[in-house]
């Protein structure tokens, strides 16, 4: 039996408790969204002291099972207000996964504490830190790693979440101590730092490497054959490992969904100078590597490691979107200053998107200026200094355009855009409209589904909201969704639970089970207030063509109430 | 026939209709707020091109009906994302009464243009002024004055509305041209500058002076009647044309209701330095006036004319909220500066409330000092200037404590609260929770009315509704609220419309009228997105006992609820 782990650092109380019955059965999103349905009044303030921050491996979490090492950190959003899950990769979940426990809860209200909590197969313990204060992602693992030893898993906060600011992330280093991963969305490093907690070390020495099912030789069976599975879809194959998400760059610009000048058009003149395909070459150069993993063990390897001109590391995990809205968004095409950019972000703990946004909206108002690079990366360093622009800068794209008189936002719930533009990626667009999350790109994958859908009355919503229940039960297994996008993934994953729990598993039931997490997530959010009028495109989205194609966003907000009223029904 | 001017800046259009049937009974608040849910999609962005700007002097603007020159200014506001009607005093509704004018509507969408529009008795135009671009009020009034005659009206906007800030007012002249009353309020400044509209100037030359009601006869005798009962109130004999709202000052300090240091205690320790009676010795040792009026004819005069310590003129209106929200609240005692304070938010259209409230939570952040006079006169300086903090300030309390990490945040809906502090003012904490324009002390007033309300269940909730569509009929008719508050009104009401309409209006024609609007712009909320959760206070003064006496509100919100889910059943 798993265990919960619930601290409170405004009362010094550290417990580590049995996983209650009802909770045996869910991991990760599934786990987290439904004791905060179950334990947070949707109508508390984000950053005051009702909410609680939870950290939790999906239900696969240190097994053997491919791809299911993605972490999910949960709370209500300070951002979007309504709940939030914000996913992640790195070497945690495994960890957390191999000491048995399925839940971290931080609870209570302590700002300026900043401890950090470590765990290991002994327990837990609230350990004082002011040598972390202001500390950013970077030296926390570095500190902590020669503490506590090389082999222990971090989630940590840097100096935005300490300033409690709406885009700070939870960080989690990967495989080589780097900083890379985020929970990145949504201002969850906000509320784990006014939770009292800077960092939190899992520790899994002298346990077990393998979490094993109850029905285990079943179990590898068929891990064995949803691995072969994996490796043989072609994105796997031929991309992924090769490109990683920047493969998506060049793509996105050519069908004119790839944010440009704060979203004034779909296609970025420059691409070729930030696309995956010159990421490569300057990596190949530079001595860096591709096909990077997260995790040891990971069978695709999407990742990268990006160094400077000198050969010296910059950043880990540059990816598709800190490309985009960092990059062509802000009219920037110099690689090597969007990963320096990246890295800052990495260290300081803020969303490049959320940050990419605001700095657009700021370049629209005039207080930046488009293409201007040094100016680009000064703000960037400003948000963790605390100036007041910094500070603005890191509330997002949605409260930059209330200070600076912006019409232009690109935000849903409060939360800034991905890089897509739903006026060419009508599905997408859906998903960002209807997700519980605000507008998020991993909530429902549907980027390779551009307008021609408007062909099908109806096909948006049913397959946006039939995408979102799956993504929910990938995000509660841990799957990483890199790894799945098949109707014969939800037959995969019924074995692999079946095995795991020793119980009978049917794919109906792994669809239903995404169905009722989503379910829940809606009615939190109801709860909060936040009604269907929440669940729309800015209004200039609605009335701006996207040059150069002038695409408009087709799909009826009527037809989309009705997909997720039925699955509201659930 | 009254008649509606619609201007569209950005089409060039202006068109002066005959006022349409539905609405030939309705004015000021409920001609504003019926047209806003007839013509403006709740959903749409305050700022973008589907919002209107609505002027409308009440239903008795022009005629003899005592205290009822009060003028409404409506749309959906960028403050509250919600339905808003901002009330004014001044001489410009009078004025419009006389040209016959029951609306004017701003339609349309260039925030560039900022033309003045010209009104008089042949029509109106829009004119071309360049000169005023960036202008403050007071030059706005000295500029127009000098081209029109001293004879007009005028509604304006300053440098924050021009920035398109969700603080920025309409202001509106008085008798000695003097912008100094302001549709304060939810930011309806920025609705009408994004409208292109930089100024209206209302030219009542050659019209009569005196709109006559149907009846005259009996309108006459009622409105004899009606003056000899206003003019025996103990607190319009004894109160309010000497101290005017200030008097109020060390009584809300007294009973622990006057907001300091950002809203952590009820009782400023120095209030005799800033309270009414201070300011009364101040205006005769300096040759201001007491006992001022904002029009020609009011039997009340509340307001004030304060002079600086050479005996030259200050400010005009120094009100209760203002002492409060830039004295007591930022910790400063300086009545000269809080008069600078009020003449600068004056001049650049801003409202004193809601700034005043941002600069409290600025403060507790530490970006400001509690009590530095030089300090908060500087950022008063900075919200014209547009600098980041100018901006950020400009932009209201709620945003300001997002940004900053503040969690301590006096807002509903958005929109910071007046100066009175709910934990002792039970009743009008209801009304501030409850009222579809966000925290308002006009939407109900019950100052008077303390906790020791906790005596009867249901008190709060029942009085506020009652109030509050009172307060609609009183917007409606153009009523100032200072005339006002004993039932007999309701009666006096009834038989002024019934004269001026020459029909039959009962009392309860009056109390329904009322209702009605009230429902509307609940309804209006509602289509907007803001569901019962946006009714509620703010977390920390639930839970935060107020000091010296350690007040905590004590209504039900689900009592609340009640009272006021039955008024939508109306």
């Amino acid at each position: 039996m798993k265990k919960m782990l619930r601290v409170d650092v405004s009362k010094g109380s550290v417990k580590m408790e049995s996983m209650p019955a009802e909770y045996e059965r869910l991991g990760g999103r599934g786990l987290s969204s439904t004791l905060l349905i179950n334990e947070v009044d949707p109508m508390c303030e984000p950053l005051g002291p009702f909410n609680k921050l939870i950290i939790a491996p999906g239900i696969l979490g240190g097994t053997m099972a491919p791809c299911c090492q993605r972490i999910s950190v949960g709370g209500k959003s300070p951002l979007t207000g309504g709940i939030k899950e914000a996913n992640s990769g790195g070497i945690s979940a495994q960890k957390l996964g191999r000491l048995g426990i399925g839940a971290v809860v931080l609870e209570g209200r302590d700002p300026k504490a900043l401890k950090v909590l470590y765990i290991n197969k002994d327990g837990a313990k609230l350990v004082d830190a002011p040598e972390l204060k202001g500390a950013g992602n970077y030296e926390i693992s570095k500190i902590l790693r020669e503490k506590y030893g090389e082999h222990i898993g971090i989630a940590s906060v840097g100096p935005v979440g300490e300033n409690l600011q709406f885009s700070a992330t939870v960080a989690f280093i990967d495989q080589d101590g780097v900083p890379a991963r985020h929970a990145a969305r949504g201002g969850l490093g906000s509320v784990m730092a006014s939770r009292g907690v800077k960092a939190v070390v899992i520790d899994d020495a002298e346990v077990p490497k393998v979490v094993k099912a109850k029905d285990q030789e079943s179990f590898r069976q068929t891990v064995k054959e949803f691995v072969a599975v994996i490796k043989a879809r072609p994105r796997v194959k031929n991309r992924l490992p090769i490109y990683g998400t920047p493969g998506l760059v060049a793509f996105a610009s050519e069908v004119n969904s790839f944010p440009t000048r704060n979203f004034s058009t779909g296609t970025f003149e420059r691409v070729e100078k930030i696309c995956g395909e010159r990421l490569v070459e300057l990596i190949d150069e530079r001595g860096g590597q591709r096909g990077h993993s997260c995790y040891q063990g990971c069978i695709i390897g999407c990742s990268n490691v990006f160094n400077d001109k000198e050969g010296r590391h910059k950043t880990s995990s540059f990816e598709y979107e800190t490309l985009c809205l960092l990059g062509s968004n802000l009219d920037i095409d110099d690689v090597d200053a969007i990963a320096e950019m990246d890295r800052m972000c990495d260290d300081m703990g803020i969303d490049t998107i959320e940050l990419g946004g605001a700095m657009g909206v700021a370049m629209e108002a005039g207080v930046l200026k488009f293409g201007d690079v040094d100016g680009a990366i000064d703000a960037v360093r400003q948000t963790a200094e605390g100036t007041v622009l910094g500070r603005l800068l890191a509330s997002g794209p949605a409260i930059v355009g209330k200070v600076l008189g912006i019409y232009r936002v690109a935000a849903i719930k409060g939360q800034g855009f991905p890089a897509w533009d739903p006026r060419t990626a009508w599905a997408t667009g859906t998903t960002f409209m209807t997700t519980p999350m605000g507008a998020d790109h991993t909530a429902g994958r549907l980027q390779g589904i551009l307008e021609f859908d408007k062909m099908e009355p109806g096909f948006c919503g049913k397959l946006s909201s039939t995408m979102q229940a799956q993504v929910c039960t990938q995000d509660s297994v841990g799957l990483c969704q890199f790894s799945d996008g098949t109707p014969e993934s939800v037959m995969y994953l019924a074995r692999l639970l079946s095995a795991y729990f020793d119980e009978p598993w049917e794919p109906e039931d792994i669809v239903s089970l995404g169905q009722k997490i989503f379910r829940t997530e809606q009615k939190f959010n109801e709860l909060a207030g936040l009604g269907k009028q929440f669940d729309r495109l800015p209004e200039f989205m609605l009335h701006e063509p996207l040059p150069p194609t002038n695409s408009l966003f087709g799909v009826d907000p009527a037809e989309i109430d009705s997909y997720f009223k039925d699955l509201k029904d659930v």
